[in-house]
């Protein structure tokens, strides 16, 4: 449902968050998690690592952004939490090169079962692409694993920079040649449609409740935000189905 | 054919020059302003225009290599020289708005009869992506206008710099995740392949002999150049059809 009802004519292109928005990124690394387990013979709380591995990540890019530490890829930080989580959950029987290939886990997330449908229809009227703290090699295999048929790929890595830095957002903007009235950004979490916000930029809000592994339906969680939110957000759609449903793709 | 035998099991990305190796700048160009000239009802010599046209940009980006402009995106210096070839041609019946949709011709131009067919077959066993000097917002339209499969689009413009910068061809190496023997550059200049080779990249050489709107036979010069071609030339095709057969793709 349009929410603050800006006009949304004139935006050409959607630029999506990825992990949560478009891939299921924690059910993904759990049934990976669970098919090194079977193979081990050994079982753990696979859910636990999935959300440990992934905060690795997530205060990674804060450490950056606050200068803590030098400019470091999304492979990079999630290859530095899974070595830690190896020794934290008794996965000694791994060795380098299984390390590395577990590592690469990530390239090769599920998409949520509307993804590829709703893109491919909004393809057709918009310039869709990538605005993820994910690196570019990442972002590429995923697309190619997973049929995600990007118009254009960009990140951080583009901007040497990490989302809520103005710097990606506007980044973005610029490498496609428009106004940041002219860009969306659809994502799955509100504080990154608040600063897509801030810098000009339009907002559409999917809520994918069961990111983090709970049971909310889409539905509720709808109504209540709608009833909830801020004018930060141009528009809710339930799945990217409903996004080109609403956008007349 | 292969020539120097080089390893090229390895390659897993091919980045392609576009203006000339994927699509015929001058015939579309052409094209256009025949269009724009039978709807003033006026003849010019269109394919010198194109000519002058490609050079205000090609010119551009030597000066921006060689400090002596600030940056700018191919599309303000096609801009800037269709101002000038406005006066140069006299267009003086384009207003401002004409020209600036004029400008937009790059963003449209024509692929090649085997450029879709053959990327669509080598997308499958690699990523394939830009590596032009065209900025993404023209390289985005054009592929969304003609069809052109891209992975990854990637341009000078994401290095702030143009080719033959070594940061051009060794940044898109690195937003790949790749070692610069793992991709490969296709195009249809050997210049650009020379550099490509300097920086540790493989090569593919696609002559495009009707580029300058010339009329030599591929055939013939693919003879020709194969006796002369030096140790920066690692495979020659006659088209991407041809580069998909040698690449197994």
């Amino acid at each position: 449902m349009p929410l603050s009802s800006p006009d949304l004519s004139e935006v050409k292109a959607i630029v999506f968050d990825v992990f949560g928005t478009v891939v299921d990124w924690r059910g993904s690394i759990i049934r990976e998690l669970e098919a090194v387990g079977a193979r081990l013979g050994i079982t753990r709380d696979w859910g636990s690592l999935a959300d440990r591995w992934r905060d690795g990540y997530y205060q990674g890019t804060k450490d950056v952004l606050a200068g803590k530490r030098d400019w470091a890829t999304a492979d990079v930080m999630h290859l530095e939490r899974l070595e830690l989580l190896k020794t934290e959950f008794d996965l000694s029987a791994l060795g380098q090169s299984e390390i590395e290939e577990l590592n690469r886990a990530w390239h090769r997330l599920t998409p949520w079962s509307d993804s590829v449908a709703g893109l491919t229809r909004l393809k057709q009227k918009f310039i869709i692409g990538t605005l993820s703290n994910g690196n570019n090699g990442l972002l590429v295999h995923m697309a190619k694993n997973a049929g995600l048929p990007w118009d254009v790929i960009m990140g951080g890595e583009n901007f040497a920079s990490y989302k809520p830095s103005p710097k990606v957002y506007l980044g973005a903007v610029e490498l496609l040649g428009y106004q940041p009235h002219e860009v969306m950004v659809a994502a799955a979490h509100l504080t990154d449609l608040g600063n897509a916000h801030q810098n000009g930029l339009r907002t559409a809000f999917i809520p994918r409740p069961l990111e983090f592994g709970g049971s909310d339906s889409t539905s509720e969680m709808v109504a209540e935000l709608a009833h909830d939110a801020g004018d930060h957000i141009d528009l809710i759609a339930t799945d990217f189905l409903d996004l080109a449903n609403q956008l007349e793709a």
